[in-house]
């Protein structure tokens, strides 16, 4: 059976459509894939491989004809995506294999192939605008530690922060945000210890990331405020990212979900600096935007660092 | 020969005292004393009897009557005090034994036994104030991914942001940031390896405030900020410390040696908050503080989870 597969491979989970002749199948999975704050391939493949087996509804992988996978770490932390791409033909027997930055799958799930920027914000951020030709700028992406700025990780980790320093008696506490933090470490010592102690401090300081959501959404003003600081970092990698292209905007990955919390601060912010802003909905995720890239090869023409492609004859 | 030592156990340095019938002998050294971000008691261990062999000049770990090491991590994170209390006494043949947390014997140090708020500012931050009998009042010392704010991580954190937003475009860049993560790490991929893939992300990132400062004295208003907010930050954990004591206030810690930068922000932002305020340049430092210890057991009435000691009568 004929098959093809665009996967996303985020900090905090996993989605995959698989496309057959007769239709396209769907699989959302939520977990840490990334282990110790490194990217390792291995974990990339295997969180692919499992994605792509549950969607196709199927005991083992599938046989593929083409796969795409969309991940974060590219460019600049994953070492080497050609050895990802040898893996991930091995394991789905696909002649035809691309390892991309998720950058570039969302920018194409969310804008179809038009120019613009997008800004993909999950657990971390990375935002691109690019023509899909000569022009890529990249911005963020820099991880948990020295960007990511507005992003799952950042928006956590602030919201943990406000909850100690309610703890404390400092100044821009929050109590909601410090009762959320009991109810799901009880002492602060459990929360120190799954932080620091755990597999992946970026996942554990992004799974915080709902409660500021609810603690926003109950009127919390350092919740709302850590949301609009979020959306006004968004905006400013996103203008950063638009230098020499037309101001079309758009987003990807899972923060944006929250909706109005962040989506309107995010608005506000890119028209404020850039009133001319076309700001669109995403047409659709990065898994659908692996998809599109097997259908546009002569990307890898220009896309550099973006993406690794093999068994593409332009490739 | 009759001999006590006094160790300060930080996240980039140890400093030690020991204390012979003929006086006093001092080291001072510098490494990365936590790896993985967690603190484990072993390591503590070595590098206090490290430091005390290096302070005797000796070869051997000399035969000492007491011994006290104040270290980070404590209360909170090192699990287990009393194991780090017993290996110093088979290493170092110790009969009194203390282990501190490094906000005490800071404070020790610092204010030399008079009640106030001490705040230890090195690669972390943990400000105390306390009386030495009843009030306890601790704040921050929540490590560098949830707190620490103001510290030397926290600081280095901001600058290699700073760096990484210049070369992005984005806005809140810094050219002479970024000039000196090109000087220290080349392209942004070795300081992510670095950051990300090194043992102690607390360490590497502490390691880039000295290079903040130079910026900051250098003339660069995105260096001077984050200098300026920093003292802002240990003024709030200082001033939120000081709840039922009178407004005595000092200092510790490595990163207050780099003098105004610092301590200015930090004195007008408590007098700003507490008019009252008397700041007081320190007296010592943890490893006096620590060695101070020594000679008043009775605080351990009322220390807590600040203060493991055995061997003292009235411990």
């Amino acid at each position: 059976m004929s098959a093809r597969a665009g996967v996303d491979v985020g900090g905090s989970g996993v989605r995959a459509v698989v496309e057959f002749a007769t239709g396209r199948r769907r699989v959302r999975l939520t977990r840490p894939t990334h282990r110790r704050a490194t990217i390792d391939g291995a974990s990339v493949v295997e969180a692919a491989v499992e994605a792509v087996t549950q969607a196709a509804d199927a005991e083992h992988p599938p046989r593929l004809d083409a796969v795409c996978v969309g991940t974060t770490g590219l460019p600049g932390l994953i070492e080497d995506p050609a050895a990802i791409a040898a893996a991930l033909r091995d394991r789905l027997g696909a002649r035809r294999v691309m390892v991309a930055g998720d950058a570039l799958t969302t920018h194409l799930g969310a804008l179809g192939g038009r120019p613009g920027v997008v800004v993909a914000a999950g657990t971390g951020v990375i935002a691109l605008g690019t023509d899909l030709g000569p022009v890529w700028n990249r911005t963020d992406g820099w991880g948990h530690l020295l960007g990511d700025e507005g992003g799952g990780a950042w928006i956590g980790r602030r919201g943990l922060a406000a909850a100690l320093r309610h703890l404390d008696g400092r100044a821009g506490g929050s109590a909601p945000l410090a009762a959320a933090v009991a109810t799901r470490y009880g002492e602060p010592a459990g929360l120190l210890g799954r932080v620091y102690n755990g597999d992946s401090p970026s996942f554990e300081l992004a799974a915080f990331a709902p409660a500021v959501a609810e603690a926003a959404h109950g009127g919390d003003p350092v919740a709302s405020g850590i949301w609009r600081d979020a959306g006004e970092r968004l905006a400013e990698s996103a203008v950063a990212a638009a230098a020499g292209l037309e101001p079309l905007f758009s987003w990807g990955g899972g923060l944006f979900r929250t909706g109005n919390l962040l989506e309107d601060p995010f608005r506000h912010a890119v028209l404020t600096r850039v009133p001319a802003a076309r700001i669109v909905a995403p047409d659709g995720d990065g898994a659908d935007g692996a998809l599109r890239l097997l259908d546009h090869p002569p990307v890898t023409r220009h896309a550099g660092p973006f993406l690794h492609a093999s068994g593409f004859d332009d490739a």
